[in-house]
């Protein structure tokens, strides 16, 4: 077994080489490790086969389907993969160009971040997704996955590894640490001298030890308290559509909606509308309902649970919505700014001044009119993937694709020029 | 006093209404300020005076100099303001835009980052500064300075604040804290739910505590070992004035040069030269000599005195200059990659290939061709002003002026979009 610093150590080596590899060489690889996917497709799943067996002791249903893997999940690994050598490459392109009155040139050019640490959970998918992204955007990675599925995490890596292996490639761009023990994850959140940034993909208790813990810049990803505000003025079609589906498209992800603003002139109207849509017309389609819990005013319209204080500050990731009556637009932009994670947050209007407000002071990454929080996401907003989303305000905001992926410098041409 | 707790609840209170501040506002809040300062001028005097009695028990003459006021300095802070007020506004600029298939519009707008605290050190103009560059980019500020310019700070920004308040604004968007004790910036460092960045400014020591403890998103800065490799198609004529010039024009600041690589081919003709420049005709004018540290084959060319192993990995800050020889380009661009602080680092050449494979290679913020690394500084790469230099690859890199002290937020326009 390798130590994690022999790995961190031997990722830092690596990078070098990995961040002025042309593209045409960084295609060829993703490929012939897609396919590697494939050809090995036999041990990944005996690898996963034995994650699986454990996991039975101490997983739950849903937990070991994210886990488990089939000839179908692997091929749509390798298609991911395939689907990355195709995205433009997002390293060496110019910035910015500025000729000084002293003659000197000055270009900003995109260069890669250098080595990225990403601590996940247990969807082996996630190894061969960001494995791909930080190879392409020219990162050297250190993946660190939960232990549930390491074996499977494990076997993928092999199989890109053998593929870089193949063309005379530096393995080592392609890391995953061995440990499973809690002490490596403490180990690369603080490696200070071999980790550029760390980008934690999981729940809100894997963010909030690594943003808690990490000396290493780290990139907070994930958590969505996501909103959608009811205006006086909203076309009631458009909003219930939205809601069901922001609301039940997938509950489980961080893009849906957890919390409904309604205002006060439009609620008595609305809200029936709604219960009806999210309770007893589930019911009759045979569909889970929506369990709405609602604060005092919304309750004396439609009943249901009454909230408390913690639902506005709950991400559910399941089958209900909190419901809340405001008084007005800035009651609504007032309760998302003490209440939102700052990830995607929703008007629902014809008013344009109201929208535009709306879409000035709600400060999170993003901010829909008319249209469901579901579309945060890398692919939807056309960067072709998606390594995360971040919701802090440093460096990315949003869903990161590959350029999120990469830092700049600058390079200054001069002909001798002093200060 | 007011708590630190109480002062960072005041500047995030604050942080909505300064964000969306328009930039007429701004502007006129920023020269009254500057009227403000020099209006203040007795009062600011007489705290600084305060400052520089005590610290006369602790700091050298150097430091106290830093720490001194005088009309004329107050004068250049009220015209750092004036400057502030004549740079565009980067909040509210549109990235980019795009128009989906679905008919959602996706506008990226550059927006102020929130609240952003700056623990800095014993220099009180980084007081009106910080606090200008920040208002001006739509930022609360929360500044932490060093107890040797509690008094000389306070003064300042009482007189920034009433500016504020005869406007009617609020006056929160510009804070200090007023506890110097060590606990008040690690309360900082920690304030996960109150400051969005923290930029820390000053020595090694402040930034590595930075790292070390902070919680928040922090920014490093400053650091600068700086390189300048003379190539074996060097012009030495450029060399000599260049390496002059970042040696001896300012030691004491980070984008000084601190290492001189010389390839091996050109070692015996260049370093008698670099050393006469550096020694005896300095001494000849009665200038300060150059201490010259050489590695064991650049001490069998010039004598001097031995490098110690830690000489290739110290900030001098002082006329002390590290020599080593090279065997080669891709040996320079190895040492530079172990050892520099990825600040700024330069080659002196005449051959296109090498200038382009040092460019490609090194992986610092500024890379040189051919001139003075002096050159790292926000207003000489035309950004008007400079908040700091970031040595790490998140973010920003390189000089920070008002745009690297932005984040942006996506709005997507629909129709009743789902997916």
């Amino acid at each position: 077994m390798k130590t994690t610093l022999e790995i961190l150590q031997a990722a830092k080596a690596a990078s070098p080489a990995l961040m002025t590899l042309d593209t045409e060489t960084k295609n060829t690889a993703l490929l012939k490790m897609a396919d590697a996917l494939e050809s090995n497709v036999a041990d990944i799943l005996s690898a996963n086969a034995q994650d699986v067996e454990k996991a039975k002791a101490t997983l739950g249903e849903v937990m070991i389907d994210r886990l488990r893997l089939d000839e179908k999940r692997v091929k749509a690994m390798a298609d991911g993969i395939r689907d990355v050598a195709k995205l433009p490459d997002p390293v060496g392109v110019t910035l910015d160009t500025n000729n000084l009155a002293n003659g000197l040139n000055i270009t900003k050019k995109r260069v890669p971040i250098g080595v990225i640490g990403i601590i996940y959970e247990s969807r082996p998918n996630v190894t061969s997704d960001a494995g791909a992204l930080c190879f392409k955007s020219g990162n050297v990675c250190v993946l660190r996955g939960g232990k549930e599925a390491f074996c499977s995490s494990f076997a993928i890596i092999k199989a890109l590894r053998s593929a870089l292996k193949e063309l005379g490639l530096n393995e080592n761009f392609i890391n995953i640490i061995e440990d499973t023990t809690r002490a490596s994850a403490t180990e690369l959140m603080t490696a200070t001298e071999y980790i550029d940034a760390l980008i934690p993909r999981g729940g809100a208790g894997l963010i909030k030890a690594c943003v808690e813990n990490a000396k290493v810049p780290c990139i907070q990803t994930g958590t969505g308290i996501c909103h959608v505000y009811v205006d006086k003025d909203a076309d009631f079609e458009k909003a219930l559509k939205i809601i069901y589906n922001a609301k039940t498209s997938r509950p489980s992800v961080c893009n849906a909606e957890e919390v409904c603003l309604v205002h006060q002139e439009v609620a008595t109207a609305f809200l029936p509308k709604l219960k009806a849509l999210l309770t007893t017309e589930r019911t009759e389609k045979g569909l889970p309902c929506v369990e709405l819990r609602c604060d005092e005013r919304a309750h004396a319209l439609i009943g249901g649970v009454m909230a408390s204080e913690t639902d506005f500050d709950t991400e559910f990731l399941d089958y209900i919505l909190a419901i809340k009556v405001v008084d007005s637009l800035d009651e609504a932009i007032a309760h998302i700014g003490a209440h939102s994670t700052k990830h995607s947050d929703c008007i629902i209007s014809e008013n344009i001044d109201s929208c535009q407000r709306f879409a000035l002071c709600v400060d999170s990454a993003a901010v829909y009119i008319n249209a469901s929080t579901r579309f945060t996401d890398g692919g939807e907003f056309g960067k072709g993937c998606e390594i995360g989303i971040s919701t802090q305000k440093l460096h990315a905001r949003g869903p990161m694709g590959l350029e999120e992926l990469t830092s700049y410098k600058y390079i200054i041409q001069g002909n001798g020029q002093i200060r």
